[in-house]
């Protein structure tokens, strides 16, 4: 059990934001490890920032950047569609906090719309988290999914980390590339998915089969739980297959993410989608 | 490129330790974001602190734990090996700060011994780290290559972090498991690795084949560079070989720990290891 899938930590993230909002009426206070839903999207450092900038759907709200990074961005001709507000590092310090590597960028930007789950392609894998808190897995997920190829990330609305601050910077850019569909409910949102046609295949170290033998087939939808809890029973029970991944070594699971590319690579693998 | 993996953050592994300690002398007070090579292992949680109680290798200096851990290690039969104090949780949390899910459990312990690259076995796969410096993914990273079955992680004495804290929370128990090899000067290593007729294969998304055409022997070392800076270049010309990971999406570079249990199970399979 990893002590970052406990305790989610949205602090740096999604903490209060100075400047101009297009919101009206007072704001929550922020409170901490609470994301508020409605609350922009914070976004920095280079990949996370310029993918945001490169992203059409993306409205950006408000844009800091130091002098070093707003030159770097003309040298790469990288434009900010919005006019920046030129900062010194320590003023987005003090905002992220001063552990945040934010290379001099840091955006306020609306969330990206929650496509519908009926909307999903009939190929390729889509994965499913299933209450996977920690925002640095769940960002490392994002990016190994935009990596692999993924059609969408199925979440719950609940228990599930913002995509803001941490995540999308661990996520690398790919919060802009792989669209997120929140659900209220999974096994609902399971058995809709079995209903379009998909092979839905809950990774689990119980599971009955090891997923390199399991007959895998398109569209795809890779089920992954929390470390420690793992899928939850109805989670479980509404996937077409429950398969584990055999490894060699005294320890028998791996880190959420780590578990996530595997299970992305073989499936992958197996249906022909490796490019 | 990943905020962790830029600046590390060793306080919660390796903050000041009250109670009694074997050292005599003054210790350096302790100071952000800089481990002390000297210090004791701080280890956390069910996983990690029952895998060092079952390590014989692993001398434990104190231990404490909540009445509700102490009952569950009787009901598992797990023996403690030294007297434990019985604290309340508040006063775990108020060592290792509020995000750190102890579950109960905290041992300050010796440091593992370091083995000689020399002694390496002659067969398997080792992992070398080039300065990743992330605790988080160094420990996910531990977990992974104990369930691959790794020999050894051959690591820098600068430039990474100390097997405390977070890295051994994340590790999961697998600090017990996979000897760390540490060493002054990692080119050196790799010279010294090839010598002993080790293949030694660079990760870099520059390098000239895919990693699953190259045709890959016993002994093994994959070789991974921090994020964003990759392997240095010294270590880079080094290496038999540098391969990439080809992968079919938009966005071609993974988490490090993610990049590394890929690397593995590919290896692994490969070379027959998968058991």
């Amino acid at each position: 059990m990893s002590d970052r899938d406990r305790k989610p930590n949205f602090r740096r993230g999604g903490g209060p934001v100075p400047g101009k909002s297009r919101e009206s009426g007072r704001r929550p206070p922020w409170r901490d490890r609470e994301a508020r839903p409605d609350g922009p999207a914070i976004l920095y450092g280079w990949h996370t920032v310029t993918a945001a900038l490169a992203n059409p759907q993306r409205q950006i709200r408000s844009l800091w950047l130091t002098e070093n990074a707003a030159r770097r961005l003309t040298e790469e001709n990288i434009g900010t569609r919005i006019t920046p507000e030129i900062v010194r590092p320590s003023q987005i310090d003090a905002r992220l906090g001063p552990d945040a590597v934010h290379q001099g960028l840091l955006a306020e930007a609306d969330p990206l719309p929650s496509p519908d789950i009926d909307t999903l392609p009939q190929h390729g894998i889509v994965l499913v988290l299933d209450q996977i808190t920690d925002p640095h897995n769940v960002g490392a997920i994002l990016r190994s999914a935009a990596a692999f190829a993924v059609k969408a990330i199925v979440t719950t609305a609940r228990h599930s980390p913002e995509a803001t601050g941490v995540l999308a910077k661990s996520a690398s850019g790919a919060l802009e590339l792989v669209p997120i569909v929140t659900v209220q409910n999974l096994a609902r949102a399971l058995t809709g998915l079995n209903a379009q046609g998909f092979m839905t295949v809950g990774l689990d170290s119980a599971g009955t089969e090891d997923l390199g033998a399991v007959e895998l087939r398109q569209p795809l939808a890779l089920v992954l739980g929390a470390e420690g809890k793992g899928l939850r029973q109805l989670t479980r029970e509404t996937c077409s297959v429950v398969a584990r991944l055999d490894m060699p070594g005294e320890i028998k699971s791996l880190n959420v993410s780590n578990a996530a590319v595997l299970a992305l690579y073989i499936g992958a693998s197996r249906l022909g989608l490796m490019g």
